[in-house]
């Protein structure tokens, strides 16, 4: 065994002669602790981060530990505006002039059953992605809503009942305002055939039931009365509205997606 | 660097001094093609295979690449009866007294939809374990076959409809004779309120809403109908019965289990 | 359509002719915000809770809106010692005489790296389970601790280098005392070849590569070390001690386990 | 309850007023068993599919039970070239313009060890995709390679050993030319520090101990040498590679995404 010691070289700055520009190259399943700041109340959560720049072709590697760190002193309490300051805080750190920072969680959405008023949480999962390259910055929320959904076809042809499931609504929104995931959420249960809750009595679970059968939703409808409602609204640059049903009559899902024309899905990290 | 070239010594056959006897160890998640015969026809499907061994005190280290080797070599055509060879068949390999085997698959089921008799499969989810120690050979056959069930509270105090959702029967079973997976299917299948198939026409929608309509079930309901029926047959030394609801007006599970008193747990496979 | 308005009946409280005892009934999935206390810091985090209790043979049903609400009002600010109160609470709450009460979720260790003592936190998952049946208490604590492992024979046979790879030490711990997650940590970091950082500049990269070329060790090593230190603790009921390897050199796992005779394994939640 | 039989209407084929066009709908996480056929040889495995169509914005619902009923016929023997032909057959089944079709499955190359010459099985996963809209086909087959990754820079820095890890290179490439499986994984292989294996002895684990250590690579350079060696190949119309490595001295991964312009990211299956 060799007993000198080598010196600490610095080989990630050394040149590189293959002359390939690297897109994206970085850290990803971050996971740190969140604080998440949606309105007043900050939510407990777990944050589940990729972050990375772009590399020109000369310069053999990244400086990682840098990415790391960063991510460690920025993720502890977060709201959407300084999210959105990331991408420019990590160019800064990396002497970079592209960076891509995502970040999935779950967050919570306090709800009152209909009936009864019981309190209780509903988990709605959330993806955060800001990307800057040079000065133009683009950013997206996506958030996924659990909901029930009703077959209308079920409904129509039987005698009585109709199948019905969990489905899972996922918003992806483009847009320079600020975006709240509370009214993402209240946005895709408005399109379902009903909402979940955590806390349901009796008296709940019978207003849930009758609701949904008075509003059966093909996977189809849903992303329509959603795509409606979306383009009615200001300020959307892009968006992507799925719809998944895990069907209670099948073991597979079925979905439908309206995107509009220039969603960024490459911005999206890979699951 | 050193530029000798060092001996292929047999460190895992050196002693130990620590005397600490290790209850299990192998190799897991390995992954093989694997055709699988429950009956006349071979199902292609891939197997997730753990094997392992127990260990005295004072032996460093078991031979893993044994383990690797002789599933390498076992698992290409599979049926019940040679998988609970497998355990005696690695004893005799690694010189050991002791050995637990357990693979996980998916199985297809082909079915016919009830009104016009439209085929296709079912995907159940099987995992087998069998466990040899000195000569008492123990096996178990899990199955977990997904099925509908629909609320009895929610069909009866509602004015009209019923939640209902995917849910999951899984039954596993300690026997010494030969068990079939399909007919752990069935079992299953027939304590459920509905079963479910990969192609539905709308005739077969009707008859698996309103059959559905017809039989609700709690998911306490489901296990006990099935311990009833599981009970009732011979050659059963123990089981496990637990049905999971991926309830629809809930972001949760409901579930139940029944199982006999010496049902044993710890030869299952950690997920 | 029928337009009466049914009473909204309490089936779950009917009788039940089929004289069934349940094992366990309840509810799973059950993700809600948490702050853990492992100290005097309190965690953000998400908690994934199960919760059942055993149902006699003549109940139809239990109340799984009671268990939603219990864990609903009791899951925000949890220590070790409050969360082994929980299932005395759900008890009184369901009139049972016995409950099983399981949260895992993700916890987090400042660390400072060995040299350049940047800071950065270290992500462990953690199962608690506490279960009562009339007056007997019985409580574990599961913490998955990624650590380093590398390999003694790939060292002692190689020229140059060795193979190694993160790897998964997870204690399970019975105990009527108080357990404190980073006392785990600490000790399953302590048997491994060297621990992981979320942040390491170049100084501390080669400070654990050095550390864990100059103790390599088996998953066997790692299970024994642990062993001998575990068993000389007191106040431990019982222990299950496992190391996984996701071995650098295949695609599969390299796994040990030494446990104590009466573990009981059958309290801890399947995935 | 009513008593009268409804009609078995077609509610699918009715008009719909919202005039919003779908992108895409249809059915997914379909499980079916499969012989897929790189070579001469039909490996057993399960395939996970895909299927949708676009939908103008005047019909209200696809017939889903026909994309259920086209992957039940097709899936049990599987090439690539019978793969490609899907979209064309689905188009022609549901009278539509535009389809996509993807699966996603685990394959078997069988490996022989470098020295001992044991054979043994190296499991990849495979995603295939095939879309065609109006007369225009496209078709992408992306390949996950497990390989092992040494660091340079631990190397380079330490006195003695250096960190190294499982990682997976994943290529996908679009062609016109059929692909075969085979080939991606060894151009995979060649980028990496080392291949993995199923089966090693100790003669051949000094091999690839000593094969990694000798030729270090960071993720970028992984994804620059198979650029390199991709933009060399004929009839490539778009390639994404990306390495990702389960760093052994971190809890979180490292990453580098090499891409042609116009890689149709938006044409892979989110997972």
């Amino acid at each position: 065994m060799p007993t000198h010691t080598p010196p600490v070289q610095d080989i990630q700055s050394g040149g590189d002669t293959r002359a390939v520009a690297i897109n994206r190259v970085g850290i990803s399943r971050v996971r740190l602790p969140m604080l998440y700041r949606d309105d007043s109340i900050a939510c407990p959560t777990v944050g589940v981060w990729n972050a990375d720049t772009s590399l020109p072709g000369h310069v053999r590697g990244t400086h990682m530990s840098r990415l790391a760190r960063a991510l460690n002193d920025s993720a502890h309490e977060i709201d959407y505006q300084n999210f959105c300051q990331l991408p420019a805080n990590l160019m800064q750190r990396l002497d970079a002039n592209e960076c891509t920072v995502s970040v999935r969680f779950h967050y919570f959405i306090e709800k009152t059953a209909p009936i009864s008023t019981e309190k209780g949480y509903l988990d709605v999962e959330v993806v955060l992605v800001a990307h800057k390259k040079n000065g133009v910055q683009r950013q997206i929320m996506q958030v996924i809503t659990p909901v029930t959904s009703l077959c209308p076809c079920s409904k129509a042809i039987s005698k009585y009942g109709a199948h019905n499931q969990r489905s899972h609504v996922t918003l992806s929104v483009e847009s320079d305002d600020v975006l709240r995931i509370r009214d993402l959420v209240a946005l895709a249960e408005n399109g379902a055939s009903a909402e979940l809750y955590s806390v349901l009595k009796r008296a709940d679970e019978r207003h849930v039931t009758e609701r949904a059968y008075d509003d059966p939703k093909f996977v189809e409808d849903i992303v329509r009365d959603l795509a409606v409602q979306l383009r009615g609204l200001n300020g959307i640059r892009n968006y992507r509205i799925e719809t998944e049903n895990f069907e209670s009559i099948h073991n597979h899902s079925a979905y439908a997606i309206v995107e509009s024309d220039d969603f960024p899905q490459h911005l999206l990290p890979l699951a």
